[in-house]
């Protein structure tokens, strides 16, 4: 197969390089492909002549497409939530792939340090520190209370693994309500309503889609515990920020971990900045600059391998379903 | 045994109950005894007449020796670190126990969570979001990453088994190099210079002695990779605190989470305060207010069964050598 690798200035992280494709290669046992790796616009519409895959940082689709590319098939992006590729502009009968798989360890231990965090009172201790005063806050071990994580795809499924180690008691939320081997029980997300004032901890994990947009409402976030706290790793707009924001200043809400929002950047001077009891990490919470290469390479080859065999692409994403 | 339970205001936490005490001994089977639990100085002068064993919190002890306490034999304080005791005002031949054991569960979640947020880079995160500003930093996963674990009693071997959860290496220090269950490799305190430029998390979690006074010194930080970060449960003398603060600056050192410190609380203005990429909790890191007080209990209780048996106390705390 004839597989083109675009590296856009507009991608985030490490850039995708030939090293790291041999080695994932070898990794595979795979047969030798046909590979060319490229940085500019001009590079991009040269290979584009007679690529059949291409694989490329999601961000950089939104300048990629449309294009010339007669003989393409695939296109493999590297982030799990393609909310943001253009795909009315991606010709018809090209198989879109994302990258769920990848970030599945990093999520789960991102995930376990923000729940961690939370039963420490570090968003509360942030602040704390921030005006410079010694203010006292205490939290216990986190066996025996109760995690809800909403959405069990890679990102969820490495958070309620890491979750159940410690010995939480994880109730899972997806579309059905399906067994998964690391929730003690798993609810239909029609049922969210119903976990939400036995959740302590709520972990947000979904893709952004029109049904799961804002699915943390003012209403769902005023079911919790005042002394829940929020994660969300997934969206920005899977939550109402400014009723977070609202119920974190009013002591509704024990604390939040945020990685994701609405907008990103932040900008200066905006209410996120000094809303209390909040601590902000800059959507970094699934990216790992060591392996996400190597994985994503790793995960786009096993798509590769079930086209070749005729099988469906494990990573085929819908934007329909989005994900 | 007559034993009196005292409550005192310089202490932290919640008060030790009857109700506290009665689960324990149900949780024991242990035999009944004779227990008075008191609030007040004369409440203890009192019962400190006819009392053998002696259960308080530790910062107390200060106000509460020298006691006219003819019954007196053992003496159980709450803490895992007994530096603050006036041993020197204490009657001879009166046993004082500390309370390790109590904190190893604690510990090693606030350890682990420590770690992880060194690993996703939330000191330098948390500046930037003190200063307002969206600034990229990313992490890896801790799978194949060092840590070094300075004291391996039960915060340490707690911090040590949380570790080895996450495949981390872990470094064992301690007085003899005897292997540790959680530990791919111990070596002697000696020979700590030797394992620091390998480390790339440094966790403290050795009792304040003579010996361990200013062990991590200017030197011993400078050994350190660039990208270590550190951690301190132990106490805060441990650790050379304006070194630390000077390489947190000048950004040899890549970020530190602390729990204890010179001087405590910290006081308003003290440079701590304002230092880039440190992590400050107030002294909470192994308290745990839902479980600290039976787990004391249930620790004094194994003391009393192996005193009435005649068996030296596993708790016994000898001031000269610090645990």
């Amino acid at each position: 197969m004839r597989i083109h690798i675009q590296n856009h200035a507009d991608n985030i992280g490490e850039p995708l390089t030939m090293t790291h494709w041999e080695e994932a290669v070898a990794r595979a046992g795979a047969r030798p492909h046909e590979v060319t790796v490229g940085h500019t616009m001009e590079d991009y519409t040269a290979a584009m002549q007679h690529a059949e895959a291409l694989v490329t940082g999601t961000r950089g689709t939104r300048a990629l497409f449309p294009v010339d590319a007669p003989k393409l098939k695939m296109v493999f992006c590297t982030s799990a939530g393609l909310d943001i590729v253009p795909f009315d502009k991606i010709q018809p009968g090209v198989q879109v792939m994302n990258n769920s798989g990848t970030h599945g360890p990093k999520a789960g231990e991102y995930g376990i340090m923000a729940i961690l965090m939370l039963a420490n009172g570090m968003p509360k201790l942030a602040t704390a520190q921030q005006a410079g005063k010694w203010r006292r806050v205490t939290g216990s071990v986190l066996a025996g209370r109760t995690v809800t994580v909403l959405g069990l795809g890679s990102l969820g499924g490495g958070v309620a693994e890491r979750a159940s180690q410690f010995g939480l008691r994880v109730i899972g939320v997806r579309t059905k309500a399906e067994p998964h081997p690391f929730c003690e029980r798993v609810v239909a997300t029609a049922d969210l309503d119903s976990v939400l004032p036995e959740t302590e901890f709520l972990v947000i994990t979904l893709p952004l889609t029109k049904n799961t947009q804002n699915i943390i409402d003012r209403r769902r976030l005023a079911l919790l515990p005042n002394y829940a706290g929020v994660v969300n790793i997934g969206r920005g707009p899977l939550l109402d920020q400014d009723a977070l924001c609202d119920m974190l200043e009013a002591g509704t809400l024990s604390g939040a971990v945020l990685d994701v929002f609405v907008p990103e950047p932040i900008p200066d001077g905006h209410r996120l900045w000094t809303t209390p009891n909040l601590v902000i990490t800059p959507h970094v919470s699934c990216d790992d600059p060591i392996t996400y290469n190597s994985r994503s390479f790793d995960i786009f080859l096993e798509n590769v391998a079930a086209f070749e065999a005729g099988l469906p692409l494990p990573n085929h994403f819908l934007p329909e379903r989005g994900y």
